[in-house]
């Protein structure tokens, strides 16, 4: 283990997250609030730590060992620096409710140990939302962006980071790959920014919701969430833009370059579009009433869908009460999640893709035992180490999912909120049963 | 497709039902019940049937194609005409009640739609329990068993019958294999008899119970399942038996040809004994209630894991009343099941060791991407082959499982109640969620 180039990395990521808490200062500023000082003792100490990532070390060598453990560390330190200023705003009882908080934050999860979140001050609500946006894109995506490395190594970073079962380089350079990823997502924040603010959710609001939307995280600026907005435009924004971000970012590449019917041909934004169109369907139907009216149910499928199955986990209504095939489908949902290369949670689409050929093919392959069958994606054969991969992916999803179940149940909860639970946090969505408004 | 020689493997499968028949008539007789005349029509018919499997067609040659149709078809073909008998009897509502009753008799499921059996006659309680006796080993083991056969062709059967990841051929010839098998089968159950009598069990019950663990299928002659004897040498007889039964049966043809290390070093009884230990343990620590003594917990935890993890479903308490973790204990056994090569159900132990080992090496893979790592099972090296196809059966088996409730939930029941239905449909145990006593 190359324990310098280890350190030379933790600390320029230290750094980085320095960088990220000064917007949080300035809202603190502009709303005048007493209480900003509370991210200058954080802010102080990772700058000095910083420091330590200042020479590069001479032999730079790092492989997918250093790569994970940089991954995991800086997960970890980021989670722990990032919890002090909730903890010094006196917003929170305990130093684990911030580190739960800020970790929730980071991984996009959205799960709150807040009841109510409205009287915590801006600046702290600003960082609580923007750690959604800083987690959504990974952070090693964001310092490949802005350190350069050498190929090989960076390659290792990546895979440790990147979502999905393949990693996929859009440009020869791994650095501009990484520049490219995080231009889409600022843009699309943007543009999902001025539309909320078009349909009159105050600034600070879209801002937040737009970086709850963006890394799919689901945190919210309001007690009542989303609910809180009863405008049909916001709701609609916000359901179509969750699910752009569920959307592999390098499709919104591929459009930049020009190559529209590449983008368009995707096997996988098919059968996301699919999933997402029927899922709607059936739900509108399952929880139709007459009282409610067709546009609103359909209003409502199409917010909880969206949020759902990219993981976000906001909530327009209580879908605890809805009838139990509609609540299944929202739990097959959160299984799926988005696409791969999104920043969206769960096993994603083009896993479950790649899974549900390689049943069919085992099935072909035992009728006809010598017949050769090959599973294709996106129009190429897929490899059986990625075969092999995907499926042991999926054992080890399965696996945490029945562990964590196994452990709740020392508890008090009964098995479908265990279950929930699990599944909410694995697929990193938040809110889990009767709990679908605690994405606050 | 070798159409002539599908029907006379058919014809020759529905003769042997006729005969298999003929004990339930002879119960009948000795009991003196008129009834007994039900079964006459069904054996008729099918030694009429039978007539097509005199004459042997010239070209025998079959292919896995073949072996699956002859499989499904005997499983249906046998269930259809297997149900006459009950529906003559009189005792079930519609045809449907009792089709439903053979079909969870034969494929050893257990799951009973009577509410109270003790009214039924003597000879259709028998056929009732009998028929997990011939559906645990498989119909086919026994077809093989009685038809000469090429091995080539035989195989093809036997792959599509025989539980678990690999078929083994215990000797040259497939036949005695499956000579082998049934002789141990049928011994286990003789003595399992011969110990249940000489606990106080009246004769008749002793052989019904005796099949049903034998099968490890669950049906019972008293309303109240096992509960109704009031002796712990029966339960821990019974629990001991079902274990037994639950073994590779290969361990004993090892040790009835003296081969008695190697049947002890078997990795997957090790991991058997172990996990059952284990979850014994666990549940006597959580479910301990002073009142109840040390003694009947440990012995009711042990007859439960017993009774689940072999996938066999009698009860002798109500584990619906049970704490979460010692239900959810028992989930997990559900999924596990029993060895393969046993009669149990479920993934079967030597997956799950398979699965835990793919698991483990694909963690180690991404550390150590260079580093060539294999997966051994009872020593010797698991092909990727092999691998793969046990990944796959995961997968079809939580798809399988998922869609079960997925299509529960568009009725009444919770979410719970589908799931544990689902899970022990799927592994053959039988009763699912509070209705731990249908095991009838």
């Amino acid at each position: 283990m190359n324990r310098r180039m280890v350190v030379f990395l933790l600390s320029r990521i230290l750094f980085a997250e320095a960088i990220l808490m000064l917007p949080s200062v300035l809202v603190g500023i502009i709303y005048r609030e007493a209480i900003t000082w509370c991210f200058l003792p954080a802010i102080g100490v990772l700058l000095l730590l910083g420091l330590f990532g200042l020479k590069k070390p001479r032999n730079t060598t790092i492989y997918a060992r250093e790569g994970f453990f940089v991954v995991a560390a800086s997960w970890v330190l980021m989670s722990l620096f990032g919890a002090i200023p909730f903890w010094l705003s006196g917003g929170f009882d305990t130093f684990w409710d911030c580190l739960f908080e800020i970790v929730s934050g980071f991984t996009t999860t959205g799960a709150s140990i807040l009841e109510t979140v409205e009287q915590l001050p801006h600046c702290v609500l600003f960082w609580r939302s923007f750690s959604h946006w800083i987690g959504g894109m990974g952070v090693l995506v964001f310092v490949l962006a802005v350190m350069p490395m050498s190929e090989e190594r960076s390659m290792h970073l990546m895979r440790a980071e990147v979502p999905g079962p393949v990693v996929g380089k859009l440009v020869p350079r791994m650095r501009d790959t990484a520049k490219i990823l995080y231009s889409v997502y600022a843009a699309l924040t943007m543009l999902l920014i001025i539309l909320l603010v078009a349909g009159g959710m105050p600034l600070f609001d879209s801002i937040c919701h737009a970086f709850g939307a963006a890394g799919t995280g689901g945190f919210s600026v309001k007690n009542a969430g989303i609910k809180a907005y009863d405008s049909t435009y916001i709701h609609v924004v916000l359901s179509t833009f969750m699910l752009l971000f569920g959307v592999n970012f390098s499709l919104y590449h591929l459009i930049l370059i020009g190559k529209w019917k590449n983008a368009v041909q995707s096997e996988e934004l098919h059968v996301y579009g699919g999933i997402v169109a029927a899922a709607v369907a059936l739900i509108t139907i399952n929880t139709f009433s007459a009282v409610k009216g067709f546009g609103l149910t359909l209003r409502d499928a199409y917010f909880q869908v969206s949020s759902i199955i990219t993981t976000t986990g906001y909530a327009t209504v209580n879908f605890d009460q809805w009838p139990g095939f509609s609540k299944m489908t929202l739990l097959l949902l959160m299984v799926f999640g988005a696409c791969a290369g999104s920043t969206g949670g769960g096993l994603k689409i083009s896993r479950v893709v790649i899974l549900f050929k390689t049943a069919r093919q085992e099935v072909r392959r035992l009728l006809h035992p010598r017949a050769v069958t090959v599973v294709r994606m996106e129009g190429k054969p897929v490899g059986s180490d990625l075969i092999r991969a995907t499926l042991a992916f999926f054992l080890l999803y399965i696996a945490c999912l029945a562990t964590g179940v196994f452990l709740l149940s020392l508890g008090e909860q009964d098995f479908l909120t265990n279950f929930t639970a699990t599944l909410a946090c694995l697929s990193n969505i938040g809110p889990g049963r009767s709990s679908c408004c605690s994405a606050r």
